[in-house]
């Protein structure tokens, strides 16, 4: 890579990742890893992975001194370039874990860090129709009100994820590795439109 | 009410009240307490309280033995005859505390509690265009896959909620009063459809 | 058959059928035609089959006076049980002319003849995922406005169509055949459940 | 204006507007008039008007010639920088002419020419409570499919059109005019990330 370095501190994007599911052998959270991995120059990936730790969504709560880990979310969301998102799908909606820390990360909306970023969504299931459509689709409609600007294409819906990633959760499948490795440059792609 | 004992008995519906919001000055709280004051005869509502305990669905806490929390909402949903949801929105989706509470209830599918049940959808909003609309839409999309079955009309979206309760947070508005016990008759006899 | 006239007639349910897609070789108008075939004894599927001749919904022409297609629709649904609706899928929403015959259906608002009615939703699409998915999601959405009630399960998601039909279009798939037949049969059930 | 001609040339936003009311007196067709006035400059906003004398979609009639609007359809949508969608709502979706106007400007999908466009979705309803939201919500469902990028915000839903708009459908209601001209400026600058 011989670009000069001023080059590549323009179009450097710093990307919030986060994944709807709590589930210590998740897919969805191997998922993310593999896209760590795989992000092309330029990008990088920083998991939030305290998803577990919000309360559940209370206004109550959410005064001007928010429990620290809501906090850490607002600020994590707000300093990124790009959200990614990688998603479940429970009874055809948004896993309440992942919606709850969208829930806390649009307030106060005065302010709200989710506004006008750019964003990827990618999901894995282990059925054989790519179950996590539906899912996709719920926070879609949640990225209107949060004004999210998600990449509409390619959709990133893994089906029959125990073919994919082996007994360390690794993803491995080649081809897979490939699609995703063209949907981070996609996003990065579509991160840059964003940055002015 | 001078019916026979034998037929009050057989259309007796007892129904599982839930709200989707924690703030205790919540409007969507108060209009399910209003409902349980409405109750046509032969209807009882009894709220269950506890969805600011439920943790964060997680797999692997979703074992043989759940948290306790979480059998008192499996049984409470399963022995109800019909299902009443109180619901705000949330960026356009269902309030992660009642998606957290559905994401509980549904599991194990085998033996899930939602399956098959009779549901009703009310809710409150402080705004003038009643912003409940997609909470609710969002709630129909699960109730697809947990088999539920909302009634469709009249929908219940009560806007400017300030004008209709008290500072108590009491349901004073006589039209909306007389809104909401027409919609619980419409529900005692949707509920009976499914009582065999 | 040995069940006495009046017990038949009490559990007679007439189903208008319409196919959401106007292609002649269509999976879907072949799905519709099967479902005729294999509808439980006490069920009767009419199909509806003039959707190509609606004009798109104007309402200029929906005078006193409407079109002569459209009489012809309202009525046809007005005077079924049961609703029956074989559609895929058009960019992620309900067909164009299968929406436009809801349009039309649906008014005059006062008199609609789709108010209350039970329905039942099934697909079929040439992709292995089951492309009918958000189709029938959209349709779902319109009936709530409808107050129509359709079948949560069990879904019928048909994939890979090319392998389950012939080349007359007949269904020949058996397994396909059966749980198609076993549909009929829950759409039979909650359709009686409507009838008073 | 003194801008240079290359740097207004650069700017130049050429947008297909497009109406989802084939009634004549459509406050949805009139905002859409309203928009081509109120175009900022380095805007044009042409109005297609043909959606009523498209054909029902019918893959069919889809040939390598299909009928001479579909083609005017898909060569104003692809000439164009941007879309911009005026539609109400037609039970709970989008009316059936402008689901219709999609089916077919999608496709042949190898040369789909609404992918990857910019848009904007405007509605007007005469109701209180700006019936337009789940319309706008049906089609940025299907916007996910054709890969079209509708901004998020602001949501122009336009309640108690009646009181806007005079006797000859003319904008007239000034605070409305001022929120639809910023509108159009906010569309101009999404146009322009997508330009290269």
């Amino acid at each position: 890579m011989t670009a000069p370095p001023s080059a590549v501190g323009s179009a450097a994007i710093r990307v919030f990742g986060i994944a709807g599911s709590l589930r210590k052998a998740s897919y969805n959270r191997a998922l993310l890893r593999a896209a760590v991995e795989l992000a092309p120059e330029g990008m990088t990936i920083d998991i939030w992975d305290r998803v577990g730790e919000l309360p559940l969504y209370n206004a109550d709560l959410d005064t001007e001194s928010p429990p620290e880990v809501v906090v850490s979310l607002r600020n994590a969301v707000r300093s990124a370039d790009a959200l990614l998102f990688a998603t479940p799908e429970y009874n055809y909606g948004t896993p309440a874990p992942l919606k709850n820390a969208l829930d806390w990360a649009l307030r106060p909306s005065a302010t709200a860090s989710l506004k006008g970023k750019p964003a990827g969504i990618i999901g894995a299931a282990t059925g054989l129709i790519g179950g996590t459509a539906r899912g996709q689709d719920a926070l879609r409609q949640s990225f209107v009100y949060t004004q999210t600007y998600a990449l509409q294409a390619p959709e990133i819906l893994i089906a029959s994820a125990r073919d994919k990633f082996d007994a360390d959760l690794r993803l491995t499948d080649e081809k897979t590795r490939e699609f995703l490795r063209k949907y981070l440059v996609s996003l990065h792609g579509w991160a840059l439109k964003f940055k002015s």
